[in-house]
């Protein structure tokens, strides 16, 4: 059993939990959580290893054993370790290491989410839970993008991560996806055309920008157009994760009708 | 100029700020940032006073001089008072002190949001967000759902309180103002009818439930059905922010639809 914070399994997840430069050149991230635990296993993720402590629950100690079948490197350390560790208020004693792969992108593609400059975790997370939800296929993080491995992106994606394709792009390699795709490019913009007015029936890559300051220079120059959700009132924007979600499941609507 | 936290401004601020019961008790609720005391005035919500620092932007002054003709006891504190009754991490050097009045709910109403045992201050901001945007006439809590006047719930609400009828009821009430208004009752379920095949022209008053543990008794009593969001793959539900206002901008589109 591990009982110090020193030791180099725990540093290691505590680096992973911070930066994503961490990430990055450790080549991993981490899931924390029962639930979170429970979706990678599904997935059949690449597991490095996995640490739990006494307080598991019985389901957790399910992926504890489906972990320990799969030749996974199973740690239990103590509950002080675990909680000094822990991104959350209160920790549900299990957390894994996980590689940072990449699915691959389909081809051909029909839809695309960019969420450009999004910077908050939650919002992003949300994003990638709907998206997982909505048939997008696969999930472009441009540049100035929050990273979609941080621990609280996970946490609010709730799954999505495993299910979905996430690749973090310079704006160069977007623009060759989309140009191999023959993707229609829309970028969500208060002034642009209805959505419910635009045919979002041809493949399509969907950029979301940031609340503060909508759409980057470089998504606009990649764009074929601007579509808005119709709103009433006085209220100027959305939140970015509501306005994602709801132009998302717009394209589900649209295609679930033309299939009738 | 105030520069003691003892000062007894200072002191009931930092109660506003705190439980929901020190704004039931006190009448009143804090607008923090340019932003939110710019909704505010526009609004003319009623202001007991307003405090603001040195550090604030011009676009804050503005609405200084505003409250002052406008006759509101305005005063200035020291920075590092204000920092210490803050709630965000860059404090913008403005907030108000705010009567905690309601907005009538109009009559006959068609269109009115329930958030049901909706915990996450951030979530419940965004709802209320979205319904101002989706001509939401009204939103009933009930007893189980965060308190809307939370500083955390103000700031991702984004000036909705200021432009749409918030009121904090039982579920008796609740259900006098749904019977009075003969609206249609329908939870977001999601093993409910599809919300493209469900007619949301009619009058109606949508329930969205907590993403742990969906709706309540009391809200099912209620229900005359139950809508889903069709979803696409594994996943089995979205976040309750994003899910809501999915739902909110379906019922304006299909009666936009419906006045061509």
């Amino acid at each position: 059993m591990i009982t110090s914070n020193q030791n180099s399994k725990i540093k290691l997840v505590r680096a992973l939990l911070g930066r994503s430069k961490e990430r990055r050149e450790a080549g991993a991230f981490i899931a924390e959580g029962v639930r979170l635990v429970e979706e990678a296993v599904k997935a059949n993720w690449i597991c490095r290893f996995a640490l739990y402590d006494e307080t598991l629950s019985e389901r957790g100690m399910v992926q504890v054993e489906s972990l320990k079948v799969r030749g996974v490197d199973v740690e239990e350390v103590s509950a002080s370790v675990m909680k000094s560790i822990s991104e959350t208020e209160t920790p549900q004693g299990i957390l894994a290491v996980l590689e940072l792969t990449n699915l691959p992108i389909p081809q051909p593609a029909n839809f695309i989410l960019i969420p450009d400059q999004v910077r908050d975790p939650g919002n992003l997370g949300t994003l990638l839970r709907s998206a997982a939800a909505s048939d997008v296929q696969a999930v472009l993080l441009p540049p100035e993008t929050t990273d979609a491995f941080a621990p609280k992106v996970l946490r609010s994606g709730m799954g999505a991560h495993f299910r979905l394709p996430i690749h973090s792009l310079g704006w160069d390699e977007i623009e060759k996806v989309i140009k191999s795709e023959g993707l229609n490019v829309l970028v969500a913009d208060m002034n642009g055309q209805s959505c419910w007015e635009t045919d979002l029936r041809q493949p399509v890559a969907l950029i979301i920008g940031s609340e503060a300051d909508g759409a980057s220079e470089s998504a606009r120059k990649l764009a074929n157009g601007n579509i808005s959700i119709p709103m009433s009132g006085e209220t100027e924007s959305l939140n970015a994760g509501a306005a994602g979600s709801i132009l998302m499941f717009e394209v589900l609507r649209q295609r679930a009708q033309k299939e009738r």
